[in-house]
């Protein structure tokens, strides 16, 4: 690997471990064993650093959801895959990740999350379009409506007043949701095949 | 009728339809063909007579949910009557009224979405309980996941950014909300009971 991606896979663990108030140029350097000066060649400075990562955590979001969709032999499937890594990442992700983003990089935060959320709802769309054509879901569904309540509820984990961290799992909470909101969506076949696979999540 | 409940009856009428600002003591008066002095003889002020009229509905309100839990027959027909309730709601205050609340009266606004939302809480905690002894609803639910996600639903209705209602039929999302809800948290045997009733329902 070129240092430039050591770099950079580098920064996203410890940003992730630490959140990004926490970890410097320098501790990235001394974890790859390199000179701090090679750090600052390659980036101009830490925000420059955090932009690259961002840009390259959507850019492998979005290739790994064209992989999971065409691998999956159905829409419930990939939803189902696309779940496991959402409760990955939930466990994995420190919140004060996204906490030090929002408020030391807000406008980064900003194009971010506003690229971020287009792309799922282009993707909602696709998914629910072709759950309906697979006979799993629900051909009277009013796409737009059904759509814009689930992203609304997604929004909800980010919302600390309704789920606070310390007295709910965000897990188990992003399980209830999508597996409540999928089988509300399901034709009976879709629901059943929901039901046996439900039990395979891993929180 | 008594005096004090034709001005109840009148004054709630005409809020719903116009909205709180545009509807005088006077008007009240004229409409019932009695003198304004009887209308100020009943109540102090106009604040008192809103009052009077927010507690009456969230009395009439709680009385019809007992009644309509204890003569359906299970949880999913009850469910469906507080539906086409909601809908008929939805569809006949003029949204104005809860904005001119909330804009003249936050005190009163604030006390009465209070319990509103306690009723509501306790209410959907009993009507998933009972779901699940009738085996409509799935035994694995967490039930107090479930209804914070469903009260949180709820409240998109009233959020004029998420669901304009330029843009929106607010009970078409309305019963897309409810359906796709109680789909979700319901066993097969309770989803064919939604399935079967769901043409039925009014917008």
């Amino acid at each position: 690997m070129e240092v430039r991606e050591r770099i950079i896979e580098e920064a996203t663990n410890q940003f992730f471990k630490f959140g990004i108030r926490n970890v410097t140029m320098d501790d990235i350097a001394v974890s790859l064993g390199i000179s701090k000066r090679t750090v600052y060649e390659t980036f101009k400075d830490k925000s420059e650093l955090i932009q690259i990562c961002l840009k390259k955590l959507t850019e492998d979001g979005e290739r790994k959801t064209i992989i999971v969709v065409s691998q999956s032999s159905n829409v419930i499937e990939a939803i189902f895959v696309f779940m496991q890594e959402g409760i990955k990442a939930i466990n994995s992700i420190n919140p004060v990740f996204f906490k030090d983003l929002k408020k030391l990089h807000p406008v980064m935060w900003k194009a971010t999350e506003k690229e971020v959320i287009g792309k799922r709802s282009d993707l909602s769309g696709r998914l629910i379009s072709k759950g309906i054509e697979e006979g799993l879901f629900r051909s009277d569904l009013n796409i737009e409506i059904i759509s814009k309540l689930f992203h609304e509820q997604m929004n909800l984990l980010a919302d600390d007043v309704v789920f606070p961290r310390d007295k709910y799992s965000h897990a188990e909470v992003f399980r209830n949701m999508i597996i409540n909101f999928i089988r509300g969506i399901s034709t009976p076949k879709g629901i059943e095949m929901i039901d046996s696979m439900g039990s395979k999540v891993n929180i």
